[in-house]
């Protein structure tokens, strides 16, 4: 980080402005000039206040302010084993419906995204919903349900909790999910910071690819270092699609990030015929894996059954996906 | 709402379309050609979806999907009265510094902007930080000492709270603040509509005011009819401002909501020189009052020292706000 | 201007750098360390080339890149005469129809807006419509209504040109406007550039403010001082607003630059009734004036008729403005 | 198109109402109720206006507002032939440099780029700067060196074109491109109408997919039918790539209409680390062809060198992205 004082300050402010810096705990250097190059655990320092310093003409940060999940000191890729999947390292599919409705529905869907080449099972069970009046998911019955379809196919489970007092719910299940609208719950991070399971942190429509790794540092601060970041569509001006699938956002993540990334393309496309582009672009842009809503009855499905595949559409789009990333990485 | 459904269907598929309708509880009359019309709670139902079920080729909501936030059937303005303050019906004033620091630091502010004309005392102790290395406040020793100013000046207080496990330490916080990053942590508003307590809802930088109204009728669905708005600015591609603040949404909002409505000036600008001219931009587009961060030494402040007044400006500037905003409801 | 080198560069780079930075024609300072502190014309500097550069580690511009707009070197505000108007100095409001569109109606429309207090007539002959198949205008022959009916009420006319080869049909016009779209139609800027005329730059739905001012700089540039600026909304998630109003850029704006500042309310509401509200938000954020549709049948208007304020809804607005104006100046 | 109508109206409005819908030359059925449904050419309603003449409560279009553009009445894909290229049916890579600087820079790109697998020849002449200060191209000189480089490789050129008058500088050059800042400088648009040769037409970084089509529109109705869509990224609070580029406006392009769609990753990269994701994400999603800039020397580029990939670069990525477009071609 280094900082450009004011010309023409006077000794008094010169040596407050040093001596408030090195309170901080940085060192302070002073190459020459009116520049401070300070040195140390600059992420602690918050660059928009140390502007407001008096004597500060402008504030340049050079290191990330993440220095857990950044890449630059941890350069090889983090693996993720759960179950058989290897997330980080080899291709990975997750598969299953927007909401488990019953045992039947979840099960079904489990042996035919098995069949088609899925690694882990998803499905939600506390589903945050942008009306209080729309379903909202089985609960706790959701969450046995999804377990028992993951049990019976020996698929892991991945599934959204949405409050820390939900933790002792989510016993069995085997990746526990962040959703976008919580992604800067900040209580919900620091407790998920503390277990010993992977956590799939999705970033929120709203936030930038920088905002999405600070909220991954809260849970690797805290102890845990099995996150595994999710892509999927942020909010813009274009209305076609229900977000914006930020693919350049994906390539900076695997970038600066040594965390596994993955993009859920459902949520971003937010219509079946966007699904199958969508999920490509995000594995050409290097994604190690995908997170797709599936349902055997789309039309029939209590939420966002417009975004799911069906089981056959979901097959035939895995079988493309794998073909692609296998020569992709073949090509590298 | 209405659906416009396809053409040349068969009866079967219109027969199913039509008791599918039926089954979700509304009542759907047929004025002839290809057209439905829903009646009764279709807040209920997700457009989204119904746009997916087989014959159906366009769908319309005619109403909005908030009933309880809604002018329409509550036409007179809600006053939420705390202390002094009725807000909604007289301009409010909410003053205080971004974080609670010190006993000194925040009853001194109290003194001040209680002096200058605010009717409440802000103050955080649990605070939202993006980055898990950056001041988050004192916590329940940060809630004492708010407290403790506000009995000595006689101003009640108004604190975020993040997490539904905080709730027994904001025994004596007369409003319960949620942040822009907690819009959509339905939990919390879940548990927020059990108390008796106003609540203040932030919008989310991400969040429309369409969304921003269904947050809020989480709350108002159970129980808690004593809910604030307030708009804070959205993220767009502009980045001067630390936000964009949306004047029409808070136009918007009155017209669509007989909610009071307040505007957060300090956070939307992002940078003191900002502050007045949103503030009152924000007051001549109809916000019911504003809240705003003070700081008696904003280039020491531990977070968003930037964008805090001095007590003086605050000073000036509520002279200002109220001068016009006088004005503007003896002209109506 | 900036510059930190890397550290550990061999002294061939470091001499091809600072001799690469003297070409261009600025002065290179080097303070000490790292840093170099580039000085003289850096406007003419493209930052993002020069981190490009062999042994550049970051730039750091610090004066804007519009030196004639920039109220650094120009700190008393440029006054605009414009028939009795003189904008920049006292509070001017423009109004007319969007689209000329008969000499009753444009006539009408003037006569009645003169009345309440409209220092310009605006009104549009060449119509940029986003599809070909919309009214876009009457062209040579709307421009002479408009002239024609600016005559018989003393008012100085306004009206949006779209190709450097309208300019001989502009001769009567006073104002030429440049719209959203062709804020960054380089050509036309340069040769407004060249004119005697003030023109009207509104700021693209899609532009920055530094943006704006850089295209201000083009017309500048090339000897025409007389620029008037217009805010006008920009294009957000949020689509209940037709665009959203920046206030906070008006003020920024204001702050940046001595030019004159306008909004636009009219096509950031895109409905009628946000109009005033926008309005007013702009004349209390700082604006130097207001540019609004009015016509006097806005149901049948053949372009934008749903967020034209009706002659009366003028007039009380125009009221509004001027007594919340007089009340800020006078509070100053 | 259909129109819900206000429950109550009088038989006088219902009557106007009618009437006034039949003059804009639409049939107006009314299968019952309080729907109306318009046919014919509903594109040329302005559907905003619609809304709000007295006795409408809802509009819904149901067609698309660019009947020419429209894969509806065209179902087959239209394949633009420029040299040996065919645009539309084989994919399709144009490769050079931003802008072009000389003699040799050009020709030596040129045939690497023909070496490496490009079919067309890029190169800015006449180049729409942000600040009227940075370098704009050599202008006729730059077009003449351009088309000499084509001949010598044997490749068709393209190259953008910023105002109507500089048409005759053009004779020479294969393909006319619109920038993205002018995608709705209509004048232009319908200059090129008029025109025999291809125009590629860049979204605007600010427009929507359909606002993209409607400005296509503007050039098939002038009776050129070789119109060729580019995607290059949209504007969004995301600032670590240059522009958002949005995958699902390629595939929404494709699905919606019959017209070629490039994209161009460089621009929505602005730095060259992203462009080959940006490449294959885009390949995959399923464009045309793409558009990339090469630079022998980046370093020393004038313009955008920081975005330019290396020929050796692009001669890779090039393999990539063929080996991936074959693989998706066989696979669909």
């Amino acid at each position: 980080m280094f900082i450009l004082t004011e010309k023409n300050q006077t000794a008094a402010v010169r040596q407050a402005l040093r001596q408030r810096l090195k309170d901080t705990g940085v060192t302070v250097a002073h190459p020459g000039g009116e520049v401070l190059v300070l040195e140390g655990e600059t992420f602690r320092l918050d660059g928009e206040s140390l502007r407001l310093l008096p004597g500060v003409r402008a504030v340049q940060r050079l290191t990330k302010p993440y220095p857990l999940a950044a890449r630059t000191g941890h350069p090889e890729d983090t693996v993720v084993s759960v179950g058989k999947a290897r997330i980080g390292q080899d291709f990975c599919l997750i598969a299953g419906p927007c909401a488990v409705e019953s045992s039947e529905q979840v099960t079904s869907i489990a042996r035919q995204v098995s069949a088609a080449g899925a690694q882990l099972l998803r499905g939600g069970a506390f589903k945050p919903r942008t009306s209080p009046y729309t379903f909202g998911g089985l609960g706790a019955e959701g969450l046995e349900l999804l377990c028992r379809a993951g049990r019976e196919t020996g698929l892991p489970v991945v599934s959204e909790i949405t409050d820390p007092r939900q933790l002792s719910l989510f016993r069995e299940v085997d990746v526990l999910q962040v959703g976008a609208r919580n992604m800067q719950n900040f209580e919900l991070l620091r407790e998920l910071g503390r277990q010993e399971k992977p956590v799939l942190l999705k970033r929120s429509f709203g936030a930038t690819v920088t905002e999405l790794l600070q909220a991954a540092e809260y849970i690797l601060a805290g102890g845990n270092e099995r996150v595994i970041l999710c892509e999927r569509g942020i909010r813009t001006f274009e209305t076609d699609s229900r977000a914006t699938l930020d693919v350049a956002g994906i390539a900076a993540l695997k970038e600066q990030s040594h965390l596994p990334v993955l993009a859920d393309p459902s949520h971003a496309a937010g219509r079946r015929g966007l699904v199958a582009p969508l999920a490509l672009a995000a594995a050409a842009a290097g994604a190690d894996g995908l997170m797709i809503e599936v349902h055997d009855r789309p039309e029939e499905a209590l939420s966002d059954g417009r975004q799911a595949l069906t089981c056959g559409e979901f097959a035939r789009l895995a079988r493309r996906v794998q073909a692609l990333t296998a020569l992709l990485r073949q090509e590298e």
